[in-house]
């Protein structure tokens, strides 16, 4: 399916061979001893890269969206009030998916490339009678990176349950569940967590938990709802087997693999690391004359997201990009699709894949007829990540 | 996580080498031209297997649970009237998922290794106006299989909507969709069809299609709602790339491989082929002297559920079974749990692990104190496998 051209969309990514060989190693059953101490294993260390020491792991088959629906379904209750921080097209769906449920739901919508203003949020939740609130950490469609900290004291203080769409950034950006009082982080196996696409990943507070053992209507949801999984995930932890759904037992094996190699980098290294990625990849960008779609001060390290010059089309420059070694995506956001592409730069890239990411986009552009000083984002791209 | 000991559990399997080799190949772009390919023609050769030339395939990261709640959630609004075929836990399960979505649900429950009085299906079908109805093609638990030709033409006669759960029998036993009328058949990746955990597989009518355009509420279920996947399944299709979740692409592109080999085999040849292993490991059972849970005539091809004989634990002949070369499975039915166990026999499965196994088993049993003809099960299995 693929040559050793790079993989540099915001996921998947590129992932690094021992992940991918504990994915394609023979099938074992989901009740061997092996496998019991492997899923105990991942689940102890999602609370480690997490930062979560008393929260509930949940893995399950599934995209990030069901990771999205497993929170929404099990926390929002008919006629409950939900707010929504929205900055793209992912925090838009949690619109849409909390309203499924039954949610009244209160949006605050950034404008494109912006964060959600906090004061704004403040006086929301002052006048009102909120049960949750939801924020995309960082909004894939944008590129736009919410302050989580903030996010997660702004529940605190007003004493609403905080959902925390960490897709495109757990494992990349940092994130302190349990000292930020976040109640639930989310995500996806196939970004910065560095596991190929089929996982749903959260870790729920206890008092998200307490809450929803106290339901007055059972979850809508058959196949999210954490009565099933509950029991299921305990029991692997205590390393007894247990059955509900088969577990995607390959892509468990290789997120335990990925955790491991996390927790050996690092957090905080690995945090740096991704600053260090995305100030790079930025720097180059403003050096070859684009500006990004994120406003300066609230961009995502895990990816990036240039709009094109004057006179280039998406339909051109990714194609040419592709061909000089780099897969890049195109925008995602409605509004703004056809105006801007996008980079990733997350878990397992390294520093030399973004110099010939950047290289390949340099490339790119000088097909297009885009004029600049050749090298340059090269050189910018240097001096950050080998200066 | 695992070395040489055939896995013989009713899934996950033995998987072929291609098989897993494409899983742990590099990831893709899930909008890159070759995965396009690759998406487009499983959905395609979903129709084949499932002889359902006009039929809608949907390919889902999730378990085979998940497969069940996607055709309950898009099919039931709340105070339709279902009627399940319960031959075991997971037709059990059914009652609870479709309740789950409003549906007032009756059970016709077989005795506990039998299969359904189909005249009284019919009566209860004549005298009422239900929407659907399930049933379980093969229930693991109980290694029953029912007669999917007669539900469906029962559903057709009464006009109601048929879904069978193949999860244990797709791809093994004879299923002809559309010739049978059978509305949705669905599956996991890891039994018959021969890929590792992680995907949920469904072929859904073109009539249930139209009824279910036609709801009058919004399906309950945000991530299992065919509105979201529907045009992501036709352009994938069609070759167009489109977004909603990120497909699991290592999973799909191993499914795509899966479901090559299995139409290379010939979907005729493939049924005779269980055919022959399910009738060789029963003959197995009965010339070591043990009785199987399904009744004569209802057996499964797919797995089978010996009895333990007299003064033989699960808990001793298990492990001992494991020891000499075979992983099999304890009970599953909660009422019968402790007194039988299961063994898979599809998929990849050849005669040659039938033998290991079936002498593996006389392993165990000598170890456990059961006495029988030592060699008398190898022998019966192998006049059928290679007589």
């Amino acid at each position: 399916m693929k040559d050793r051209t790079l993989l540099m969309i915001p996921g998947p990514i590129e992932f690094e061979p021992a992940v991918l060989q504990a994915l394609g190693a023979p099938t074992t059953s989901h009740v061997s001893p092996g496998f019991i101490e492997v899923f105990g294993r991942a689940l102890e260390r999602m609370r480690d890269v997490w930062q979560a020491p008393t929260g509930q792991p949940f893995v399950l088959a599934g995209s990030g969206t069901l990771a999205m629906d497993c929170a929404g379904a099990n926390l929002v209750e008919p006629g409950d009030r939900a707010l929504v921080l929205s900055t793209g097209v992912f925090g838009d769906r949690f619109e849409d998916l909390l309203a499924r449920y039954g949610a009244e739901v209160d949006v605050i919508r950034a404008p494109i490339g912006e964060t959600v203003d906090f004061e704004a949020v403040d006086s929301a939740l002052r006048g009102s009678s909120y049960k949750l609130m939801t924020a995309t950490h960082v909004d894939t469609s944008t590129a736009v990176r919410v302050d989580a900290e903030r996010f997660g004291a702004l529940g605190r203080a007003h004493e609403v349950f905080t959902v925390l769409d960490g897709v495109c950034s757990v494992a990349g950006e940092e994130i302190r569940q349990e000292a930020w009082g976040i109640d639930v982080v989310l995500t996806a196996s196939q970004k910065a967590v560095g596991v190929p696409p089929g996982l749903a990943l959260l870790v729920v507070s206890q008092s998200a938990l307490c809450a929803w053992g106290k339901r007055r209507s059972r979850v809508a949801n058959y196949y999210a709802d954490w009565e099933k999984w509950l029991p299921i995930m305990a029991s692997y932890e205590k390393r007894v087997p247990s059955y509900f759904g088969t577990p995607a037992v390959n892509l468990v094996a290789a997120l335990d693999v990925s955790l491991g190699q996390i927790l050996e980098e690092g957090l905080e290294t690995r945090f740096d690391r991704h600053r260090r990625l995305g100030t790079a990849c930025r720097a180059a960008i403003r050096a070859l004359g684009l500006v990004q779609v994120p406003a300066e001060g609230c961009e995502a390290n895990t990816l990036s997201a240039p709009r094109y010059p004057a006179g280039v089309r998406g339909g051109d420059l990714l194609p040419a990009i592709r061909e000089a070694g780099a897969i890049l995506a195109g925008g995602l956001h409605p509004e703004i699709r056809s105006e801007y592409f996008r980079i990733g730069h997350m878990g397992a890239t390294k520093p030399g894949d973004v110099l010939a990411t950047v290289g390949a986009i340099e490339a790119g552009l000088r097909a297009c007829g885009h004029t600049f000083d050749s090298g340059a984002g090269v050189a910018a791209a240097q001096s950050i990540l080998f200066g």
